[in-house]
């Protein structure tokens, strides 16, 4: 980076959100594009994202006994057909290798776009007896799906993922497994990176291809469109039949496993920049944050500035902290690291040194203080809390300004026409009325949430009988 | 595990090494086989190594400077076509992806084997002045190599692997890192794996595919066989010029980048269990255990064993620890925590208790010592690091037990058929003396170690002057 380079302007969300979202991820120097049409190429500060998601996540796996494992990253197309409704589902996106070295293969593969059928061709081999399940087993790879339009961190050829893949001898069992992991996707999401999210059910029309029942977390971005952050289901013994999953159980009786899988991906980095962003470059929550606090010594030529500079660093060390002493001007230092949405930035110049304080700047909300040096680790332990904390309340409170209810459709279509955000409206459960609601606005159902409202009895549409409250969107 | 399961023996490594190995991967949980022909599926035991391996070498690889980046898995026909060496070592054996969903492709894509055009492409772009580099980026992913014959972590159509990528302004800097990553590469093996390994550089012939100079880590297995452990690559301008990845120097002159890669795999897993395992299967260095203590209660049924156990897990929570509580003997337990290859099992059991005393068994030597419950811990962590040291030292006296100085070829053949291991003989620097080595006895040179020793004066094929010590040995 040259010193003489100046921090361009990036576009400003309300004028082209779109273009907003791809000068920040430009910007923020987060991914590239490659030669390599619809895959995109992680740089250090987008990966390092991914890192810090994947670690925190992991760690939550684990303390529910989750393990990880790895599978093939090729399914031969008989394995891939084996179940009937995945296969239609995943077949039509798939990347075919048809030819190994230079022979041309007898049975061409598919790059997994989802490792279902991988999974459980191992668990037909691997479960016997009552005794080996559960199986709650976990693998983080790439998975390729063959977009035509794609999208940095929200849509590519290929994306970063977890899929956990379980299985268990009962029913209650699988069903209890797809909603504890529904639920640390959401407390993961709410405390970790800040972002609120709604928890529900997906209606049959949107479920997951071979799932008995998908659930999810959907968040809702600054521009009001809402985001699927992350999904769990339930595939009964589907799968097990298709694959011939068998056990003994206690009672000696030969009985087919029931199964889930649940996935997180790199699109979560679309949602951090979507939800938390500004027109001056990304925000990062500070538990997410790979650098939390970035020290800038002022007049940093003048003699003692830098060893101050270092010497806080070390008092700083119980943070993630780095010292910019580039030759660059502080001004330009402020544009870059707020570009980047490093939560804090420390100022430390002569007079600061003399006076035996620094000035504390937050990202969020640009507010300054001065600090004595003698308190510094504390106060930015606590602007880091704050600001934590503010990050998700001030994320929540713009969801909940940006939630409309409606109750009849003229309501329905005002709302999706001029109030960006989630409708809340009533639903009668046929899928007649979802495909009605998706010609005409374009918004789909995002989930039946857990909470349900009573907002009327009619369904918004066609105005029979409501089964279910239904929040509904643009999405990603 | 059904508690009225035996643990099956497994074949002695003496009778047949290649069976020993594989029943061990089986045995120990290690991995299985996939309906993927050529590829494997690691199981949890497995992959707890990998991610082991992953960590600590990941937390040494940033210690460096080194920071991680994702490239696509993909590479288009025409950027692997690039560089004329790279492309002749590596098109015989890669997956070609021809079909995207159910279009044929404009041109095909093959499955990365190796990243360097990836990489290459992206710093074409993102290098310009010499404020930009060093570029020192690694990424953790899978490759794919279309290898005819496979086995289990050693060879096999897709393996894990890191791979280092860095570009720098000089040659000598160039020269710098790759030496820096191999000897980092051979003192983590060393110090945390527990094999010893000879440093060096390949010989023209044995060089990686487009590389200037490839250095190479050799470890001896305990049959006598060579496994290249980690390799690290110094490409000059090479690949700059393929390229064109130039940059404004500080000159103001237009300079081409020297370039480096380097990588480690999932075969160090396959090294650590044919260097350190036996005929109970097998052995984990305590570093890389990721259960380094397993507390078998003895007659955990009668009162309060099993609470002392667990007890006992809070002691000793300084370390990996885990109780094995479930219904099986306690013979059972100790066998197949001696196949998981355990470092240290603590027996409690009603006497113990009476005594205020535990039995600590190493898994290397099968030593046993009783042990008061008031220093348990201090005494368990100095067998582990005893065990972590001893393991090392062993196999380093096994290694120098099978290497074999030849100064005729009379002694080198003699050397091959009958003594295995490491053959450290001269060598006059001619191609022509490798392949003729190699067709007379299957050896093939493994590395000019950096430590030369002049053993003769001539070359220990052709008699012409020597210029060079190398070792020789038959290699997996």
């Amino acid at each position: 980076m040259a010193s003489d380079k100046k921090v361009e302007a990036i576009t400003s969300m309300d004028v082209d959100f779109a273009q907003w979202y791809t000068d920040v991820v430009k910007k923020a120097e987060l991914m590239d594009y490659s030669s390599v049409k619809g895959c995109m190429i992680f740089k250090p500060a987008g990966y390092a994202l991914w890192e810090n998601i994947q670690q925190e996540l992991d760690r939550r796996f684990k303390a529910t006994g989750v393990q990880n494992v790895y599978m093939p990253m090729f399914i031969p197309e008989s394995l891939l057909q084996r179940e009937k409704d995945h296969v239609e589902g995943f077949a039509p996106e798939v990347a075919w290798v048809t030819h190994g070295g230079l022979q041309p293969l007898q049975e061409r593969m598919c790059v997994r776009p989802t490792s279902e059928t991988l999974f459980c061709d191992f668990y037909k081999n691997d479960i016997q007896s009552y005794r080996d399940l559960p199986k709650v087993y976990n693998q983080w790879c790439s998975v390729v799906r063959w977009e035509k339009e794609t999208r940095p961190f929200l849509r590519s050829r290929e994306f970063l993922w977890q899929e956990g893949h379980t299985a268990h001898a009962t029913a209650e069992e699988a069903e209890e497994r797809t909603q504890q992991m529904l639920n640390l996707y959401a407390d993961f999401c709410e405390e970790f990176l800040a972002i609120p999210v709604v928890r529900g059910r997906k209606t049959d029309k949107e479920k997951f291809a071979g799932a008995e029942a998908t659930y999810t977390i959907e968040a809702l971005m600054h521009d009001g469109k809402a985001l699927q952050s992350g999904t769990s289901h339930n595939f009964g013994d589907g799968f097990a039949k298709a694959f011939g999953i068998q056990f003994t159980d206690k009672d000696n009786k030969l009985k087919y496993v029931h199964q889930t899988s649940w996935g997180m991906t790199t699109r979560l980095i679309g949602a951090v920049i979507m939800v938390h962003g500004d027109d001056n470059g990304l925000v990062l929550p500070p538990k997410l944050a790979p650098t939390q606090v970035m020290i800038v010594p002022i007049m940093q030529k003048k003699e003692g500035v830098l060893d101050k500079a270092y010497e806080l660093k070390e008092v700083l060390s119980g943070f993630r902290v780095k010292v910019d002493d580039t030759d660059k001007s502080p001004g330009f230092k402020f544009a870059e690291q707020e570009m980047r949405g490093i939560p804090v930035r420390v100022e430390i110049g002569p007079k600061d040194i003399e006076a035996n304080q620094a000035v504390i700047a937050r990202r969020d909300t640009g507010e300054k203080m001065t600090v004595s040096l003698d308190e510094i680790a504390a106060k930015v332990g606590e602007v880091l809390e704050t600001m934590q904390h503010e990050m998700l309340e001030r994320a929540r409170m713009h969801r909940d300004a940006h939630t409309t209810v409606a109750v009849n459709y003229e309501e329905f279509k005002d709302a999706v026409a001029n109030k960006p955000g989630f409708i809340k409206a009533m639903w009668c459960g046929e899928q007649a009325c979802e495909d009605k609601i998706k010609e005409d606005t374009t918004a789909t159902s995002r989930c039946m949430p857990f909470q349900q409202e009573q907002l009327s009895d009619v369904c918004v549409c066609c105005g029979k009988p409501a089964k279910k409250m239904v929040y509904w969107g643009k999405a990603y």
